[in-house]
Parts: C-alpha cells; structure tokens; sequence
C-alpha cells in the first residue's frame, strides 16, 4: 500500500445521486442506511441494561444492541448482541420498534426479549450489566435517544396501554 | 485515476470480522445489510404491482420497493419508491412485515399502503403497472419469493385472519 484513502462525491453514470468514488482507483463505495438491532430484555418484571465500556457515551446505560452483520438475521444479530454485550442468553418476543435516525441514516429493529435462567455479566463492550424496575430507570443516565423511547414503548406494552411494533415518537 | 479497485479480505486491527480492505490505500469498506424498503400498495380491494423493467427479473412483477438511501426514514422512502417505479402517491399504514435474506444480506421493510386517487402509471423501471385482484395474481410470474409472502400476508390481514407484522414465513 503506497496510497492514503481519498474519496471524492461524484455522481456515478447512469445513477441519481453523489456517491463516495476513489480518487485512486474509481470504486464507487455506495453508502447504505446501517441496520442497528436489538433488544428490551426483561428478568421477573425488571430491565436489562448495560453500561457502555466504549465510546460514543462511555459510562452511559443502553440496552443490548449493535450494528447488524452481514449473512445474519436480524433476529440472530439481536441475540448475538444480547451475547456479547451482556454475556446473556435471550429468548426473543415479538418486534417492539422500527426505529430511524435519518440524520445518522440508520434504523433500528428492537425486539421484546426475556432473559433465560436471569444470568447476565458484563461483556467486553459493557462495564456493568444491571437489571433495572422500570420505576428506577437511570433516566439522567441513559445513552441514547432511542433508548428512552424504547424503554417507554416497552413499558406501554407490559402495561397493556398499547400493542407493538412502535416507530419514533410525534416529531421525530 | 491510474489503479484498478482491488480489495483483500483482512481483519483489521481491533476488529473480530474480516473486511473488504483496499489493496492500493488501506480503507476498509465496511459492508453492512442492506435494506429495501417498499409497499403494498391497495387500492378498490386490488393490488398494485409493477412489471420491472430493468434486471434482474426483467418482465416479473413485484410491488414498488427498492433499496433505502441515506437520510431518509424508511416511511419515506417506501412512498419514493411507489413514486419512482408507479408514479403513485400513497398513504402509508401499517408496517406490514420485517422479512431477512441473509444470503443477500438484506432486511426487506414493507408497509400497508392505500392508493391516492387511483392514479399510477410506469415509471423508468417499470414495464407497466397494474392493479390486480387477489384472487387472480400472476402467481407465475412474480420476480422474487419475498414478494409472494407479502402478498400472502397483505391478504390475511385484509381478511382478518391474522395482525402484522409478519417476518419470514417458517422454515424461510
């Protein structure tokens, strides 16, 4: 390799948009909305979240969740985030939310899930895992916009106040 | 421009997965699920289906859908897509199914729609459009399997006989 990267925004023949092109080489590296799912985990009425060991919001509480790999399901890639961050075992319930975040090009799958056998431990990515009541959330504390909104439209659905899958709140 | 792309697959530094890495400059073109986002689209108790003009399955019918861009939600690129490929407006309702093809690393977001005013025409990749009733779909014809599982689940919704959404049918 004797070259730095260097892209430049043109649009492609025969396309509609800018895309990212190689000064180098011509590759066109087409940009895609990036797929984060994850899950509510819930233990005997309580919430599983974790407490990021890395940035962005290190020290923040969110719930088991990442960026999709290829070759999986969403439902697989859930589970395996429940995997690695949380070192626990989920069984999934049915779909809580399509979230977006146009802004940051990304949706968001969030599944409903339960915790088998209660076991959970911090995994590489996580500084400590925690089963919260939905009554002492770390509400001041919590990573993520989505995060709160998936808390709460979990909390409607245990409640009975509503039937999922959700999508952002009004106005976002 | 002097290079050719060339891409190894490698496993950078601090990374648990290999990547698609530039031979010439050493950019990792992370690559991620894609997701399609489109619609089934009703209109008088029939369905709107567009004859593709373009590959692959030239000459098959699907319903308006196609790959979400950046900095949209997928709320709104489902209705692009019913502009583009059936120069229709609709009014979206509810998510009809989250569908996976991990094969092709892809994640399928379709919608309920309702037909504005009736009016539809092919756009520049679509053959023709078409309004077909239910019971006499071109069942033999169709481009993809997803498109024959959300026509089966858009008519038990319609019917009453289940509530979305839907995700693969078992054993898919």
């Amino acid at each position: 390799m004797s070259l730095s990267p260097a892209f430049s925004r043109r649009t492609p023949d025969g396309d509609a948009m800018e895309r990212a092109i190689c000064d180098h080489c011509g590759h066109v590296a087409y940009e895609n909305p990036k797929i984060v799912v994850g899950s509510v985990v819930l233990h005997e009425g309580r919430v599983l979240l974790c407490r990021r060991a890395i940035e962005p919001r290190r020290g923040f509480w969110t719930v088991p969740a990442g960026y999709m790999e290829l070759n999986e399901t969403p439902e697989d890639g859930a589970r395996r985030e429940a995997r690695e961050e949380a070192m626990a075992q989920i069984t999934l319930g049915p779909l809580l939310a399509v979230y977006s975040v146009p802004k940051l090009s990304q949706v968001q799958l969030i599944y409903m899930a339960t915790l088998d056998r209660g076991i959970h431990a911090a995994g590489p990515e996580s500084l400590e895992t925690r089963l919260f009541s939905f009554d002492a959330l770390p509400d001041g504390d919590i990573a993520f916009p989505t995060v709160h909104w998936m808390l709460a439209d979990a909390r409607r659905v245990i409640e009975g106040r509503a039937t999922p899958p959700f999508a952002n709140p009004a106005g976002f």
